[in-house]
């Protein structure tokens, strides 16, 4: 590296700092070209400094490379605090004026841009949406490598740097991230660089990598099968020089680990490399603050001098600090980097905060979708066969796969096969670049369905996947599916800003299939029976989340078909494994799915004027609501009852709440304003409560759902332990019909008597009695 | 080892095995004394053998060791799905008939034991609460490791064996979990051995550790900072011997790193021994079925002959397999294992199944707590002082600390003093065994206060020093609690059930004190926004949840008291940290918590006969409940209203639904049956109407809380964008209540302007109005 090299990516770098320290404190007087005034600082002093120096040292020397190489690249940004590094180079790089013309490439512009940081009406303190050249909302800490591996998938061109902090890598879900490297193939995926920034510190004490012996800290990453480069100092030019040094061997390394991939033909792992980079906490900021070490410490976290509008020492301090990276020399007399230095930066689409990967959805292409009614199951009539929901989807799974061989994958926690989805094994493998032996079940590096035990994996490929402009799918038992609830807070967070962003371009939607779920968890018992991620996710912005519970096989194919098109959303679908009654053909599955709710004549007696509504969502209680319905019909052949299925289950919401919110007139329309609703539900009842509070006839609302019973037991069991079943729903309707009341104590007692027959009969023999699994009434009366 | 130790080693491995197999398979026959036919097996074959073999090998030589060194252990199962081989020892150990003697010791409590495994009515098929000797339910996977860490703090006599599955190895906070290594002191806590079983597959492939080459996984241990030993093979003799081998080894390690620490004075961090095992999944079953491989794939994960009832081939080989154990060798004439085998296992409290540490409620002591009336602060009048209610119980929490030198800790994701708890750091430090420098800030291997960046260690480190019998607290960021949601539900669905198993002894509750929380998230911005985390917990059973909202730091003082002396609930408490008024004195704040919800006569006017309610849950709404009132007051002078806070939030449901709900009556007399009630919630508004839906009035109730709109701004600006702010509580009732309709117009506009005159201030300024942090309405009249 030349002397000139040097001092050219050392000004960058101060650029890159003058504008984050800028951003952090200063109202006014952007280039300090009058003394700094109380009126020229924040008052309220919102921002992180300590990891922002690291971040821009990083940036610009990958800009180096980058132009040196020609590199396609992005930025991830593990320690997402750093908000002001990355705005700071989007700026420099002159992208943030394109998107944001107002923050203009001079003075004004650079008053803007200090003024807008944290601060009211303007934009957020971390990496946020926002950020021309993010992929990663820097909130909450954990997922900036797991992202950087999605993003690198079948993007063989790309090569993701990412920067771990060592903060972020004490979290399980980074800590889990670095097996990534066994999922990666050099022939068809792009690069991740991981560049562990050890600057020693969280918000108040030492981070644990940075506290190990150097031997300890090398063999642990040589464990996880990188080739660690260690750059550490705290004097700028020496980092410099070692930096650029290392960044060219890593780009050296990875180019002929690519080689050997690609034209070489090697198919095994490779040991990628990666960046150990030990600089100091706050690294160039006041190396004391009264007295106190800041630079290099925990202190230097968030704002290293706190009272820089009251204390005229704290506010001199500031303006050394400003000085000291010499902005006369970086910004010429219009507030304008000066050309020298701009050059130091990629142009166009190689800059990162350009790199259209980086705003996935101006690459995303439409999903070849074969037609999903081809994959139907035959209905001679409703509920006289039976099928495997998952197992019909299979079919059309594998269909996407085979016909988008560079933009779909399926992630999940080991349970495809389980799942009863493994069809998809017909046209490709689980992606595998770990040793294989022989008997090994398809296992490949070219594989596309990414199997790993780690829900917080597969959900943070897919969103880094999903977010770099593919498509995917997500399937998960369903209690486990809590495990990344916080990742898809972030996500859904994510979503909803960005929807507001005019530059950014819609993406595919994160599409869960959530299945083994907590009815049929008769093999694994309580520990698996959660169906509570539903309440999770309607607590987000309705604008982003949809539900779908789709009772039958039929309908699976349709809400599926229906999600796999959709955009920016989070669709939510639960649907069972086990064989289930089909109770719709194709067309009027379609069309039952296209309206979300709506009457089931043919379960129902008398639909037009009921006496009793008997509401299902969810494969389990549908079966249990029609088979109720049937009881009744058989026992009661003059009560009118109408059965109402719901499958998008955000109809239950009104207009105003969500955007499939039925109007008041609708919802009236099904659920009647006066006759009860007996609601059988496929999660926690108290949600179909919550859904429904604000419509008219909510008060005669009866909702059965899963009440946390459970054990190992029959599947029949399950829905007795937790009054769901067809008998308790019989009961519940005689308790709630008023012309009932006296005449039905008998056919109470006999719906009792069959809850204790089953039960006994269970326990006895270990299985269900047969007849469960229907939902006919037999001829002979099986309720006698 | 002898070879009449290997011999007997093995048989009583071998009666594991049996048994195992036994709880699986077989409904009747159980020692083969006749031929098996189809009904002595069970007609729904619900369990996993997979892992069981070796559970059963690593539980039959710990026995060896703990009777040959009088070790004091218990075992931690992470491949808890193996529950039938720790059934099986619990029962070989005769625990399982002293705690249930139903199933004795002989053949008749063979059947039993058999038939009750994974049947309905039955036991749970995993390592559920009702297994003597578990600490840990073994549905989901990832906590084995943190779990054995929490179980060794402060248990100095204590080994910790720790079987850690493969698959499980691939979680997030499994992989995080190696690094607890760090916070272990040899001197005061005890040892947890990890014993990583590389049987080689999950449920459906191969998993990423076994495929490891043999340098890169031992690297990947001794970067983690263990010295691994590795046993490998699949001749049972030489597994054996080797396995015996390696635990003298490393019991010799262990106790020579106590030595060392304890009197040698050695207050570095060692390097512990862990054992990777490496021996084929399912050994000792079928080694093909139909012609296919099971033993040593992923084939034996379940029940690898899948048709014993059905198919003779199955069945013959099913007895073939259950007779190579040789049960005639291991059971007596009358089915009780013979004495030389029994004499395998140690006796009485040294046998690990019986082992009171895994019953942590019978070891439990009362924890010292000062009386924290002590801690209160001066409250003149209400509203007129402020407090920081975290700051003020730091102190309460400090005493506590001291007062309970070895048996409470409290976790944090490093947010400790973030969280303003700081106060613990006069009297401890941060657990810290890793490297120290110069300036380092209360970092010790003595510290109790257990920081990391990882909210899952934070929280199963707690679970496992509580179900060892201790106490704590975990105070985090309230949006972030999130990451381990389905930790939370794993630690209540064990509440749940060990309530109902009557040798189970109460434990301490899991408190969170969740801080930072929604509405001063103005620092961090839109992604550390969420207090859905209520919402997720009040999905578990009533009997063991319970949530506060103390509005004020001397309510705080005293939810804390009542939540820290508490059994087997989880308790959640939300406060901020940021000044707060002073609403109640101390003894108004324990009637009022008390009590758990109130109304607040000082507050109100004309609170005996009310013409609107204003309700209040969490600190910040209720500052904009009471400024609301007292604008209301000045305005409307006329106008009776009602204020309500709810500490307490269960008190919110109806008495059938929680221990803490309301009679009706009693709800009714609090928010009358007719009149607009104004609810301004701390967290998702639709929360309070599920839990009011039954109330006579909750048709009349309007809640407003966090509606997912925030960003990096003002505190007023946050409660502003969510329609939560005093002004516009006051347009809602000038909106409810019918007799204001044609008058207020007037009023109603001027708060709207103060609206828009506080959000352009705020856009001007960067800071809040300095008016909106008091409650009170200024002479002068701010709002004209």
């Amino acid at each position: 590296m030349s002397e000139e090299d040097l001092a050219r990516i050392d000004a960058y770098w101060r650029a890159a700092n003058y504008l984050s320290v800028g951003q952090i404190y200063l109202l006014d007087n952007p280039l300090l070209r009058e003394p700094l005034a109380p009126e020229h600082v924040k008052p309220r002093l919102l921002g992180h400094w300590g990891t922002t120096p690291g971040l821009n040292l990083l940036y610009a020397h990958l800009n180096r490379v980058i132009r040196e190489r020609d590199l396609d690249a992005i930025f991830v940004t593990g320690p997402g605090h750093g908000g002001p590094a990355l705005v700071a180079n989007a700026y420099l790089e002159g992208t943030y004026s394109e998107v944001y013309p107002a923050v203009g490439q001079d003075v004004d512009g650079l008053r803007r841009l200090f003024r807008q940081f944290s601060f009211p009406g303007g934009i957020p303190s971390h990496v946020a949406p926002e950020v021309p050249g993010s992929i990663h909302e820097g909130g909450e800490l954990g997922y900036a490598l797991v992202h950087a591996f999605g993003a690198a998938f079948d993007n063989p061109d790309l090569l993701v740097a990412c920067v771990v902090g060592d903060g972020e890598a004490e979290t399980g879900p980074l800590a889990a991230s670095w097996h990534s490297n066994k999922f990666l193939n050099p022939a068809r995926d792009g690069a991740v660089l991981p560049i562990l920034h050890l600057n020693g510190y969280k918000i108040a004490a030492p981070t644990v990598l940075a506290r190990l012996p150097e031997e300890e800290l090398e063999a642990l990453f040589v464990g996880h099968g990188y080739r660690p480069y260690v750059v550490a100092g705290d004097d700028p030019a020496t980092v410099h020089r070692e930096l650029a040094l290392t960044l060219e061997t890593v780009c050296d390394e990875i180019a002929e680990i690519q080689r050997r991939a690609r034209t070489g033909g090697d198919r095994t792992r490779p040991r990628w490399p990666m960046v150990i980079l030990r600089t100091p906490k706050g690294w160039t900021g006041p190396s004391e603050v009264d007295g106190r070490q800041v630079e290099g410490t925990w202190r230097s976290h968030q704002v290293p001098l706190a009272e820089t509008r009251s204390d005229e020492n704290h506010r001199a301090q500031l303006e050394q600090w400003l000085r000291s990276y010499r902005p006369e020399e970086l910004f010429d007399e219009t507030g304008a980097l000066r050309p020298e230095l701009r050059a130091v930066a990629p142009s166009g689409t190689r800059r990162m905060s350009a790199n259209p990967v980086a705003n996935g959805g101006v690459l995303l292409k439409d999903l070849a979708i074969p037609d999903f009614r081809s994959y139907a199951v035959k209905v001679a009539a409703p509920g006289e066969s039976f099928s495997e929901p998952t197992r019909v989807l299979g079919g059309l799974i594998r269909d996407v796969m085979a016909a988008n061989p560079t933009n779909f994958r399926m992630t999940s926690p080991d349970e495809t096969a389980s799942n009863r989805l493994a069809a998809a094994f017909e046209v490709t493998d689980r992606t595998w670049l770990a040793e294989t032996v022989d008997g090994d079940d398809h296992l490949s590096p070219d594989g596309r369905v990414m199997e790993v035990l780690s829900e917080h994996l597969c959900q943070g490929w897919l969103e880094g996947y999903l977010l770099t402009g593919r498509h995917g799918l997500f399937n998960c038992y369903e209690a486990f599916i809590h495990i990344v609830d916080s990742m898809f807070n972030q996500h859904a967070k994510w979503l909803k800003v960005t929807r507001d962003i005019p530059w950014r371009a819609p993406i595919a939607s994160l599409n869960y299939l959530l299945s083994s779920h907590v009815w049929r968890q008769d093999h694994n018992g309580f520990s698996h029976q959660d169906p509570g991620f539903i309440d999770h996710v309607v607590n987000k912005k309705a604008d982003v989340i949809r539900v779908y519970l789709p009772p039958d096989a039929n309908c699976l194919l349709s809400v599926m078909d229906h999600c796999l098109r959709s955009r920016n959303y989070v669709n939510v679908v639960v649907s069972g494994k086990q064989p289930t009654p089909d109770w719709l053909d194709m067309e009027s599955a379609i069309e039952h799915c296209t309206r979300g709710i709506g009457v089931w004549d043919w379960a129902s007696v008398g639909a037009d004027d009921p006496e009793v509504v008997l509401g299902c969502a969810g494969d389990v209680p549908t079966l249990e609501v029609v088979a109720a319905a049937a009881l009744l019909g058989r026992h009661l052949p003059d009560l009118r009852v109408r059965v109402v299925n719901v499958v998008d289950l955000m109809r239950l919401q009104d207009e105003h709440s969500h955007p499939h919110g039925l109007s008041s007139r609708d919802f009236d329309a099904l659920f009647t304003t006066d006759k009860p609703v007996i609601f059988a539900y496929h999660g926690y009842p108290w949600l179909i409560h919550r859904l429904t509070y604000r419509q008219t006839n909510h008060d005669n609302f009866h909702v059965r759902g899963y009440i946390e019973e459970g054990t190992t037991t029959t599947p029949f069991d399950m829905v007795m332990l937790n009054n769901l079943d067809r008998f308790q729903l019989v009961v519940d309707v005689l308790d709630r019909v008023p012309r009932l009341a006296e005449s039905a104590g008998v056919l109470r007692q006999r719906m009792l008597d069959e809850r204790i027959r089953h039960r006994a009969w269970t326990r006895d023999h270990g299985e269900d009695l047969p007849d469960v699994r229907s939902w006919q009434v037999p001829d002979d009366d099986a309720t006698s």
